[in-house]
């Protein structure tokens, strides 16, 4: 059973101020809270309804189990339709990141994405992909936001994502850094070599000038057709994918 | 001003039973009102608050205009943040088609896609690469679903969605049925040639057997990462770029 005092720290979690003040962040539903559970993150405690049998979990260490009511999982809950299992897991500090820890490997660079489900799907496609590290812009959306979490399915518990100043931060890694813009080189004929950051811009405004004026070489996904714009997580996808590709 | 027998008809729009019986939908929002003002859809009326200039339409054939209350627009709105112009909009009867019209071009295949803002984003997608059709399984999304609209970012005015019997549907048409699939052969390794139809399957289960029986390719991107799946939106944008590489 949760106090009234519990409820009211748990519900208060999907609010950027509440989680960043606690540490804390819920990921909600069994397949998403296994992989956190079988990750780095620190679990602090697991709340399931009575429908929920917690030898699903397969605990090999010690979790703070707690069965709660229907009622109050509702409650703490962000969803429409609350999952019967939520974790209360720790909000990591990341070490910051160097230039040797960048080579030989891409890494996305976000600035200033605000969809949550952009930036859930862009985890875990990031996921799929193999790439380690997202580094956002700091006004980029929160990654322990109830509705990235849920959209990155799991894939939150396995990529590290910063947030930093980009403007100090790009000029310090010696790396290519490709840009998705308007009018760069045809992203099928780029050779992104082996290393390097992939930066994207805002859903509707694109990139800053003062991040543009960063990047070192501009790419362009070529249109065929008549849409204005492509979706961030899709144009992401499509980088990830042509990055992918030698090594296929 | 509007009456409440044509508030009650707008705001019902929201769902597919209502849609359906009165053949219309609405579009929200001033750069999708543009989108299918220039398209071959017939917009019934438009519908806007005082503080919208219709001047800004540049309506070259007559349209019924009609200036409503902030309210109203709430009303019949189904966002959270209504926008200050809206078009009732006929939906089209689409021909049914046949193997000559998909000859020496790509066509979606969709089996089952539920989530709106896939269905919205695969359309945009579908949009920027110049795809023509998307033909889907009858379970599928309905594509004049307030969501899929507001996710299509306008495409929906320049794609023509078909909805049949897929069982019934694929064995008449006599092109490559390529398949999103596990186990298939490396997309970036795939001649897709330069005709076809791409199946993608639904969100949760994939493609249903009896539609899998009917593929003739079956393709998969190869994953180098951790995450279990990739959004069927993202998937559906890889292959709509890998298709389009050979004409770049």
């Amino acid at each position: 059973m949760l106090s009234k005092s519990q409820i009211s720290l748990l519900k208060s979690l999907q609010h950027k101020k509440e989680r960043t003040e606690h540490g804390l962040f819920l990921v909600e539903g069994y397949k998403s809270v296994i992989e956190f559970i079988n990750s780095p993150y620190q679990i602090e405690a697991i709340y399931h309804t009575a429908s929920f049998d917690p030898k699903m979990l397969n605990l090999s260490r010690k979790i703070n189990l707690c069965e709660i009511s229907v009622t109050d999982i509702q409650k703490i809950s962000s969803l429409k339709t609350p999952r019967d299992v939520t974790a209360l897991v720790k909000i990591p500090v990341w070490p910051v990141l160097n230039n040797q820890q960048l080579k030989k490997k891409f890494t996305l660079v976000l600035d200033g994405i605000q969809d949550p489900g952009n930036m859930g799907t862009i985890i875990r496609t990031a996921d799929w992909f193999g790439i380690e590290h997202i580094i956002c812009a700091e006004d980029t959306v929160d990654v322990y936001n109830p509705k990235v979490v849920q959209a990155s399915m799991g894939s939150l518990s396995r990529i590290n994502v910063h947030y930093t100043n980009l403007e100090i931060f790009l000029p310090q890694i010696e790396l290519p850094v490709f840009g998705a813009m308007l009018n760069g080189g045809n992203i099928y004929h780029t050779d992104f070599g082996n290393e390097g950051l992939i930066v994207m811009g805002n859903e509707g405004n694109g990139m800053r000038p003062e991040i543009e004026r960063l990047i070192t070489k501009a790419v362009t996904i070529p249109r065929t057709g008549k849409a204005e714009s492509l979706n961030v997580a899709i144009a992401t996808a499509l980088f990830c994918a042509e990055i992918n590709r030698k090594f296929q």
